[in-house]
């Protein structure tokens, strides 16, 4: 029992057995997604995990990313569950881009006084992003800063790892002048733009999180929530076929930030902008808030998510393959001689 | 030129160009991290790390922590050139304690608006710790949020990555009643009870951030901003000759909450707490704060950082190889029957 006046870790606004009981809650979801190569458990310092024996020349392919503001969508939603797929996604996505198949991942949570649903929301959509994504929850650590986040808010990053064959790394060098660019929907905003999309929403449309968001039936919350696509199911078949020479990821930058690094520093890229319909949610965040075109492309995936650079003669087996799935996919452009982007 | 009244990223808050250029100015720190494994350049979607062929059957050992609120007192100090070798630090001994060495490590930083100085020192930071402990920096994320991190203020969160053989994982098998435990010195308070200890410093104690620190001599942020130690020097050598049964990090949860952990679930502990000296900082916390013992080392360290599990015919000349170096080293009590830790 503590003095009268004396100072304990709870009354500082830490409580450990509350993090442990969390913990525990967590586990079977996080046992979910383990395989073969995981060695261990949830609650030893670090995660185990067997390098996979059937690859030839392993490279580790590794990212770190959070899915920035679009938490505070979460917060004012108070929806906890699609953030943590997001930042599964994106990760996948994002070691993707090297041709590289995820093998683990670890979040981190940092957050105000640690509400146990919360958490469990959040690490619960990691975890169910993890599945789908055949990739294990290794790890993770859960932040208790009451001063530092306010009560009920919460940061989240994730770190990934995956593995490649070291002759199947995708680096920008097999790309090619004449190269066809295929575009991969997006299913929404993804997880970038989300300062600016707020601040149109919220500010200058005045709309609340429970308001429908114009011509969508949907509520801003549903439309601003829409979890980010894993491209990994769509791309795989391809990938091990080796008809894929590029991808970009498109996030923070949009096409002319992200594009031009898959190409090599020669190369550049012709866009036809009317090969698809930009959706809905992009033309009323353009309008509602006077945004020019040039910087809704550079902050905005625009109904792009990935952009996949295949030779010219394996354009209509990549076409079918990605036919049989449910990610939208066509042609929208080509690589040309000289740097950078531009759009017909 | 945007139209009058159109909204961009940038009066959102978020400054593409300036996050640009910020990575710019560290790509010659961080490329003095890397090593033959690393294949790629800052910059790239993912890191890429070529698994090391000297390890026959190699097991990937992963964790990701941050320096929870320690960063407050690195606010308060202005000083952010220390909180990245914490988190560094502390990564690699929540992996030794399996026996792996670190390989590569990631970085997150979310703040409010970027200042290049303050994410270039903290980045900085993370950079020579990778250096020092033979760790590539393989990648990064600086996550600008200007609405919800305050301005100058950021989390910081750290993921690691290292290897061990299969057959010499940590993990408490090899404990056996009569083992030695050795405890290793801390340098603070390292990364842990800082929620706490800034409650008694600046509230029981009414400390300003450059005041001095009673008895030390020091300002209250050079004592509360001392690094957290890595361990991988001064148990390198035990580890390669396979001299060492366990190892416990002390962090949260202090001793009885880490050192169980490493002992399997059948043995326990006995600790001569005379054995050591408490380090001043831990005495005049718990005085100011009317602190009860079990409190403080249920959250602090108390000066013991790190434990290590030696077989009693191994600890003369595990504790020869630890006189060489500069952490403090001393026998501090053994593994008995009986779950939990005994204090004598």
């Amino acid at each position: 029992m503590p003095k009268s006046g004396a100072l304990d870790y709870r009354s500082a606004g830490v409580d450990l057995d509350a993090a442990e009981r969390t913990m525990e809650g967590l586990k079977s979801l996080v046992a979910s997604t383990r395989d073969e190569h995981t060695l261990s458990a949830l609650g030893h310092f670090g995660g185990l995990y067997a390098v996979p024996g059937d690859v030839a020349s392993p490279v580790l392919v590794s990212s770190t990313d959070s899915v920035g503001t679009k938490v505070m969508v979460a917060f004012q939603a108070r929806r906890h569950d699609t953030v943590g797929q997001d930042l599964v996604n994106h990760c996948v996505d994002d070691i993707l881009v090297q041709g590289a198949r995820p093998l683990f991942f670890l979040d981190y949570v940092g957050c105000g006084a640690m509400e146990e649903s919360v958490v469990t929301a959040v690490v619960g959509g990691v975890a169910t992003a993890c599945k789908e994504n055949g990739c294990a929850l290794l790890g993770g650590e859960t932040a208790e800063m009451p001063e530092f986040y306010a009560k009920g808010e919460y940061d989240l990053a994730g770190f990934i790892v995956g593995v490649v064959e070291r002759d199947r790394i995708l680096d920008g060098s097999r790309v090619g002048v004449g190269d066809v660019l295929i575009g991969l929907g997006s299913t929404g905003l993804h997880t970038n733009g989300y300062t600016l999309a707020r601040k149109i929403v919220f500010e200058s449309m005045g709309l609340a999180i429970d308001d429908e968001f114009p011509e969508s039936g949907r509520s801003v919350a549903d439309v601003l929530l829409d979890v980010h696509r894993s491209y990994l199911p769509a791309l795989s078949e391809a990938l091990d076929a080796g008809r894929v020479r590029g991808l970009a990821h498109i996030t923070g930058g949009g096409i002319p930030g992200n594009l031009p690094r898959t190409l090599g520093s020669e190369l550049g890229a012709v866009i036809d902008l009317n090969t698809w319909e930009v959706p809905d949610v992009f033309r009323v965040l353009r309008e509602a808030g006077g945004v020019e075109r040039d910087e809704m492309l550079r902050v905005f995936n625009m109904g792009v998510g990935m952009i996949a650079v295949v030779a010219p003669e394996d354009v209509d087996s990549v076409m079918e393959g990605l036919s049989r799935g449910d990610c939208p996919a066509w042609v929208m452009g080509e690589v040309e001689a000289g740097k950078g982007v531009r759009w017909t």
